[in-house]
């Protein structure tokens, strides 16, 4: 965890005057995910909950779905110049129920978008990958807790504030209690860490939770909370046309430009309490 | 192009009103990258200028690296439920005289990540991948120049006004002048559809240019900026500390926190005229 920040010297430039300092980086790192020794990914994430990112990112992948599916969870050999342990590669061992891996996950053309090349295709090949029916989760969300989610989130970011350049992800109860934040300089991989803390806490599927994310919500992270059976995702900026539509046919409301006071709801509006 | 953007129904929290009305949207699609009919890779982008997309995707990848190491790209059939045409997959053809693709990158394990999986391995693996030498690039760069570039890249988003979703990179001489701009749901691929646009134009190495980026400055962005032979990179928000290890070891002068008239130097600040 001592990795998750660096710092470093730099030119600080300010108008028209400029001064040497040190300044707090936000770590950026590989991180191989292997299932079985088998190489399925390689994603650049900020060290730390490591375990939870790649349990989620098999959620995610529609790989895993509860806790007993996973049976293992260690990091491999893998050295730097001077032979110390990179923490860099991370082998997951599936439940021996699990069905193998598809193979065109293994191949690195990823179901979440390889499934179909047309939009429609892949909310389709997501629909077959589901595991839980978000459309029948009956949870209401008033505005004034949606309002309240961004600053609760920022204020439970730890290392924002040192670096500036952290996005977050933020699980709450209807009510708006935090219950797990994550940070990566990842959004995806933000995500993906709370909800490999959720499957490991057995807390899937997340029925009447609420997902609160940092930046826009894109039609991967749609993806990736409905995957995890989460009806309300947030963003404080705009959503993408095809996270729309997904969101609308797998059943999440979807809410966008939540700042200050005010929020777009662009999918399934009747979970939001007028 | 007339996808680029689209059209929804939304639900307008504002305090405690609310009002059904019209939004737009900044579209999202898959897109299948192939090379001579395999599949390289499945991206998600704004539809638009997607030959540039791909030939800048090749060339970060160390594939191509002049206009003629690409004998040609098209579109290739791929329907949608009513028949059409998505022109979502697109196949490209090497040069004769272009070396077979790496093996790790037709498997989907990028050589830039996955030539090491400790960060000094992957500056490493670049090293080796990358064409032109950037550090020898003597370009000089003034504040003033730097502090109105984030400016400019606005001024020349089409679609950003609109759908407040997108992101920008824009191309420019050392004077600050615009030469190219591109937008995308994904600040990668508006970086590859800048370099492309280079590569087919005949303008590789882009020595002595900049390249400004709307949000964060990734290890994935500077490494794109540096295999296109670019010497000055700058963000909106902050890097993250890969980004900044592999500026100062590829001879990038790496700018970040570019807002208002101020800015943070990371690497190679040789290049800023104080």
């Amino acid at each position: 965890m001592g990795r998750v920040t660096s710092r470093h010297k730099i030119l600080r430039l300010d108008g028209g005057e400029s001064v040497r300092r040190s300044d707090t980086l936000a770590a950026e790192e590989p991180l191989e995910i292997r299932v079985s020794g088998r190489t399925l990914t390689v994603t650049m994430r900020t060290p730390g909950d490591d375990f939870d990112l790649v349990a989620g990112f098999l959620v995610s992948e529609g790989v895993v779905g509860a806790t007993h599916d996973l049976a293992g969870l260690r990091y491999c050999a893998g050295t730097d110049d001077e032979g110390r342990n990179t923490y860099n590669v991370v082998d997951a061992v599936l439940g021996a129920h699990v069905p193998p891996l598809d193979p065109g996950l293994q191949r690195g053309v990823w179901t979440s978008s390889a499934c179909g090349i047309c939009g429609t295709a892949g909310i389709e090949g997501l629909r077959r990958m589901a595991r839980w029916d978000v459309t029948a989760d009956e949870v209401r969300v008033t505005p004034e807790v949606l309002y309240a989610l961004p600053g609760r989130l920022r204020a439970a970011q730890k290392v924002f504030d040192t670096t500036g350049g952290l996005h977050a992800a933020g699980l709450f109860t209807a009510d708006g209690e935090l219950v797990c934040v994550r940070e990566d300089v990842g959004r995806h991989n933000a995500v993906d860490k709370v909800v490999g803390w959720a499957l490991r806490e057995g807390r899937l599927p997340l029925s009447g939770h609420l997902l609160a994310v940092s930046g826009r919500a894109s039609f991967e992270l749609t993806q990736k909370a409905a995957m995890a059976g989460i009806p309300v995702l947030t963003a404080v900026s705009a959503p993408s046309s095809l996270a729309v539509e997904l969101a609308e046919d797998a059943g999440v409301t979807l809410v966008g430009f939540l700042r200050g006071r005010s929020a777009n709801v662009y999918a399934n509006t009747r979970r939001v309490e007028l």
